[in-house]
């Protein structure tokens, strides 16, 4: 018997390719090597895949799916929305980028906006509280990314923040630094607090004190309130010689600073950044970082809404995506 | 007799404030001083403004703005994004950002868009063939911004390239740097032609030589490509003393080969970028570029839709936006 029902990820597992490649050969076969074309083709049949039969959605479907981000400005997002167009696009759908906060405030003129719009689904970025949830989806299915509510039943695909800080902070300890400072983002989300329990957790078992001025808790992921806060803890008699940083934009402030004071990096101080966006393999010292497999988090949370739009009674499973410390020059003991 | 016809920029105009601010001043009046809200509101009613209307589109209209770029990618982006932005919702619209290249391939994908969404408008941030925008204005009003089609006669906002990438020029050769290479992007666009032809007449005004090889021309705004092709130069024996280079992320790369060769930026290498990114003033060391009027070149984009869309047989004037040479630690004399 012939079904449609496979999904990306078989496939991917069933001939060891990555997800991206198999979009890649589904949408653009002329691009691919004959044998792996051939290897997903066979992998397709194997699973009972229909040639015949297209997995695009019906002409006559709805095909609109938002996007929507707290804020096109953090470079992150890049490949978390280029992995949901990957999928969009292998379903005969488009990803439209909507940016703004999701609060009470701005509640009425989303649901406007994709009531207008008559969107196939929506996949949220923000945390939004369950209330808020129930609004949208009253409208249409949805999906959390990234950010998810823990009190609400609302399917999500995320990563585990909690192991990713233990395993940054732990890196730091192994390095021999003992004196290490935190910089955070608004604990308004998810990311922020496990983030914080992952570092107090790592350096609790070490059995290693933090000082309270230096944990540094600021109200947006941003790059001159990074640098100032920073610059008052290097301005001190006894400073961190390290700092673990939950977001790369943060890193990227603490080498800059650093060099203000004449400390080097990772000599003086070392850090490890968060995200892995494409400008920490490019500054010098290039930046350690926990990377977050970003195209994977997009690709997957429009595969589950997908999911969801071709079978309104399905409930896809939560997903949490690993992630790793990419060691590089911020770390390295050899490094100038 | 009183007219809602002023614009934003005839009121910033007049008060001499920005059409930021203005925005601010209509959107948040809570957010903006007392004086500033009064000098507004003076203003307006000067220029004949009914505070009785609304400027906002009426509820029946469409009040979807599809802003097209060609890569979400490149953080230029963001601050033209923020502008246009910022006057969408002024006028109660919603800017949606949809990214892929226009070009015969992708045009019957990009028009059924936005005919199943019912447009307001469409700024097209891509370089877009004369044909093809003619397909898109059936559908609906457009306006281009940054890339525009010179042999069309549709409305554009953008820069004077060949102005911008002579006064780069001109600063490498006033600090003394006489053997300067150049790394664009693909001729396909509008800036990339323009700055070429800005660096190519600097250099000749100055009667001085650039070799073939030094002249390099890339597929696309890469920064591992511009990498590879620097490190080409930096590893001949007769080297450059300065680059200018046609995007930040050019410029970048070359702080970080140059780095690799054990080459200082600014002693034995200068440099000049393009676009002021954020992370220009970030990295060490801070690059000297072209300032863009990014959040301009949004704002006005949209201003200008918005008129065509409230008068369909309004033909807004065509504009160049000035741009600024931002001297940074990458051609600072002093500098270490």
């Amino acid at each position: 018997m012939k079904s449609n029902k496979i999904t990306v990820s078989q496939i991917a597992k069933t001939t060891g390719l990555s997800p991206a490649t198999i979009s890649r050969v589904m949408n653009h076969p002329e691009l691919v090597k004959q044998e792996t074309l051939e290897s997903v083709q066979t992998a397709m049949l194997n699973l009972g895949y229909d040639f015949q039969k297209a997995t695009v959605l019906p002409v006559q479907k709805k095909k609109i799916i938002i996007l929507n981000v707290p804020d096109t400005e953090n470079i992150f997002y890049d490949e978390i929305i280029k992995g949901a167009k990957t999928s969009a696009h292998a379903h005969g759908c488009h990803i439209l980028v909507n940016e703004c906060p999701i609060e009470s405030g701005t509640i009425k003129e989303f649901c406007d906006l994709i009531k207008c719009i008559d969107v196939a689904g929506v996949i949220l970025l923000n945390q939004v509280e369950t209330t808020l949830l129930e609004q949208i989806h009253a409208i249409a299915p949805l999906i959390q990314c990234c950010e998810y509510n823990k009190s609400s039943n609302y399917p999500y695909v995320s990563i585990d923040d909690i192991d990713a800080a233990e395993k940054a902070t732990n890196h730091l300890l192994s390095c021999g630094r003992n004196k290490i400072a935190f910089v955070n983002g608004p604990l308004s989300f998810k990311y922020a607090i496990e983030r914080r329990e992952g570092f107090l957790s790592a350096m609790n078992t070490a059995d290693t004190f933090v000082p309270k001025n230096w944990m540094i808790q600021l109200p947006k992921v941003n790059y001159d309130m990074a640098y100032a806060a920073i610059s008052r803890i290097l301005n001190e008699e006894t400073i961190p010689n390290a700092f673990f940083m939950s977001s790369d934009i943060f890193a990227m402030a603490l080498v800059r600073a650093a060099h203000h004071f004449h400390l080097k990096v990772p000599k003086d101080i070392m850090v490890v950044g968060f995200d892995d966006i494409s400008f920490s393999s490019i500054i010098s010292p290039t930046l350690t970082t926990i990377a977050q497999p970003s195209f994977q988090l997009g690709y997957s949370a429009c595969e589950m809404l997908i999911e969801i739009i071709l079978n309104p009674s399905s409930t896809p499973k939560s997903l949490l995506l690993g992630t790793n410390l990419i060691i590089r020059e911020s770390t390295s003991i050899q490094a100038p």
